[in-house]
């Protein structure tokens, strides 16, 4: 096919067949498409959008681009979740093996640190010894042996994406909401999975920032996985506050461990449940997602969830022994206290700001490649809400960055809000988005 | 500066600054910006236009990317003109000795055919020894020794447009009124003009075919034109039928000799009369366009535009005698005869698909390189309005693709609508664009 006619089909916006589609995508991965025309097309495409059709079917040339993993051999439906990400985002940590303790297959592939956002891999390899980068073989093994693997996308998983992603990231085509889409289901969709549960955040410390950027997103994201017969659901978050109270790599492993261990930190552990009820609802384990909810619970209060954690982590060669003394970890040169310079509500937070301080301070890479501190990070005092005095403790920020202390502490004091009032109460889940389309969403009252 | 920032704020629709545009176009001819970036932001423009201060600082940044000839160590305002082609327009080859005949110096740089349009360097190198390839110091002679010259680009002349241009051809951003305007106007401002007239043509023989495409581009044209200090004025003119009666290369250097000598041919000479009007004026050697027209038609009736041409031929090392004596050079090896199958008045002619035919009989080129046969072509027998009885003809076709004879019959035919009553006469200068705006135009009488 005529690529330059293709893309023109585009720019004027026209939808493109799925024989069109495959002729580009596919000609790109055979390098048949060369770098300059394939940016072309991705920008046409920021510009004049691509209907559902055109997406599932960018979607599945990605898909197949590459290995598929079969896990069917396994019984029970495999189940993962994905997070478009935020700041203090360890639900992972805390979601899996409590899934899992429930009887759920749970084959997780996860990413590292983006933009200002965490990443999963990166807080598992602050665990000493944990191998992230598994083959096919050993993830499969994983999920046979203990219904749960915590692993990165190996290199024959879905490659388009991977090439495309790269130019993407240096001809500012990222910002569209096909392209986003397609990204991330041809990867999840190639795990092996049978359902999804999708984690579309909204809010300051979010990638789409707005409602109805988050709903778009969500929907083209289960028209797709419901398109590839796989049962997807999606709730739009909040995140606009870190979750939870810590940020940063072993910090985050910290907290989840004590919620593992039944520490309740609300709006992490609302949402953790929330997503784990539909994961194990869609597992076949509970009628509803109310029902799974239950089960969730129960996970966490007798110690399943925790031991399955442990269990996972020796598995990968993580040094378990630190979650159960992790007095014993090293602790960052640095730890500044930020204290409140009046009194009143924490009103607010600079949620995309926290998340950049936290990759100065060493907690992420500012380029590919950086090595991370897996020490550094911050821990919150108070969330939205909280009442404060003057002179009380916001926060502690750890860092071995000696040249950044003073800015440090006066970014994050400028990153917290205090008003007279506390604000209205905000809702942690805003909606469940399904194939049958949007709904209101309220965490169920009744387990 | 950081490229995919500018690109981003181009593909949300922002207007860049001036250092903007040198940081990306400059970055892109000195290797620094490569070109999956350039085709992201070329892209970006297609879906987001540009600004007319945007369109005036790509093109000066073009125009100083290569050598600006200055010519005004030469007396007299030198002015040319640029048509945006069309299908028989041989409108330069009378047009350019007409103005020099009537002392205003025409330094004149063309292009070669391009899609269905034919080009002027083609029709000049039809004549044996002609030479196009002029260095700046030639060019620059002929100006002063003759006030003629009929040159190519040469290498030297806006490089960062011929590098943009090539990839917008692969990329399908050619078709974006700003990106076509800087690339015509960095290289007409890289000649040493003072003035310029613009011949924007629309209908179905264009690039531009509605007349609203055709009025932006030439106010755009005029912007940049009035911007750089040259006076610019653009003429929207008709090209719904081929110009005159013959295309091909030698075939149209034959009907602009005979038009020199004092031929006739309505639409052509109109057309030529009003632009080589604009250019007498534009050079100060007439207060008014009308004034102008009135010098042109002496210039042609006197016979000293046509010595003109044969000097500025000799000059350039072509064969005049043939000039004078056509009936010596090669003639096609097939001339098909191509009758009305009904009778009935001329009513419309696919001036497109007759210029596609006419590139296919081998007087253009399918792709870059290709060599073109300066006899092969189309002869018209009546245009839009005339009267034509059943077998009679309508036009020959002359080729030496004795594999195409068929077909290019049957095509010819086609493209030709015979109806039952004349058309509404259509006018062929349709409008007149300058600094003050838009005017619609009736050819002066007063002479």
């Amino acid at each position: 096919m005529n690529t330059v006619e293709l893309i023109r089909k585009k720019r004027d916006g026209a939808a493109l067949t799925r024989p069109e589609i495959e002729s580009l995508i596919g000609g790109y991965v055979r390098g048949e498409v060369p770098d300059y025309q394939m940016s072309a097309f991705l920008m046409a495409v920021c510009c004049r959008g691509m209907s559902p059709e055109e997406t599932a079917w960018c979607t599945d040339v990605m898909l197949h681009s590459g290995a598929v993993v079969d896990l069917s051999s396994i019984p029970g439906r495999k189940v993962d979740k994905h997070s478009t990400g935020g700041v203090g985002d360890k639900v992972s940590l805390i979601l899996a093996p409590m899934v899992a303790a429930c009887g759920v297959p749970v084959p997780m592939i996860s990413g590292r640190g983006l933009g200002h956002t965490g990443g999963t891999l990166d807080k598992l390899e602050s665990i000493p010894g944990f191998r992230t980068g598994l083959s096919i073989d050993e993830y499969r093994d994983a999920v046979r042996d203990t219904g749960l693997v915590l692993s990165g996308q190996t290199a024959d998983i879905a490659p388009a994406d991977r090439r495309m992603y790269a130019l993407r990231d240096v001809t500012a085509t990222v910002e569209s909401i096909p392209l986003i889409a397609g990204s991330i289901m041809s990867k999840k969709l190639a795990e092996g999975i049978d359902a999804l549960v999708l984690d579309v955040k909204t809010g300051n410390g979010a990638f789409m920032q707005t409602y109805d950027d988050a709903l778009a997103l969500a929907s083209a994201l289960v028209a797709i996985g419901t398109g590839c017969g796989k049962e997807t659901v999606a709730f739009i978050t909040a995140m606009d506050q870190p979750l939870g109270m810590m940020i940063g790599n072993w910090l985050e492993v910290v907290e989840s461990v004590e919620c593992l261990k039944g520490k309740n930190v609300p709006d992490l552990m609302d949402l953790t449940y929330v997503l784990g009820g539909a994961m194990v609802h869609l597992g076949g384990r509970a009628a509803t997602i109310a029902e799974g909810i239950v089960q969730c619970r129960s996970a966490i209060w007798s110690g399943r969830a925790y031991e399955k954690f442990l269990q996972a982590v020796e598995r990968q060669g993580g040094d378990s022994s630190l979650l159960r003394e992790p007095a014993r970890y090293p602790v960052s040169k640095l730890s500044l206290e930020v204290r409140a310079s009046s009194s009143g509500y924490i009103t607010g937070f600079a949620t995309r700001r926290i998340g950049v301080l936290a990759v100065e301070l060493g907690a992420g890479r500012l380029k590919v490649g950086d090595p991370v501190d897996p020490k550094a990070g911050i821990i919150l005092s108070g969330k939205i809400g909280d009442r404060v005095g003057k002179d009380d403790l916001l926060g502690v920020i750890r860092t071995d960055r000696e040249d950044l202390a003073d800015r440090a502490v006066r970014e994050f004091s400028d990153c917290v809000t205090i008003g007279d009032s506390p604000p209205r109460a905000g809702t942690g889940v805003k909606a469940l988005v399904d194939r049958s389309g949007t709904h209101e969403w309220a965490t169920p009252t009744t387990y």
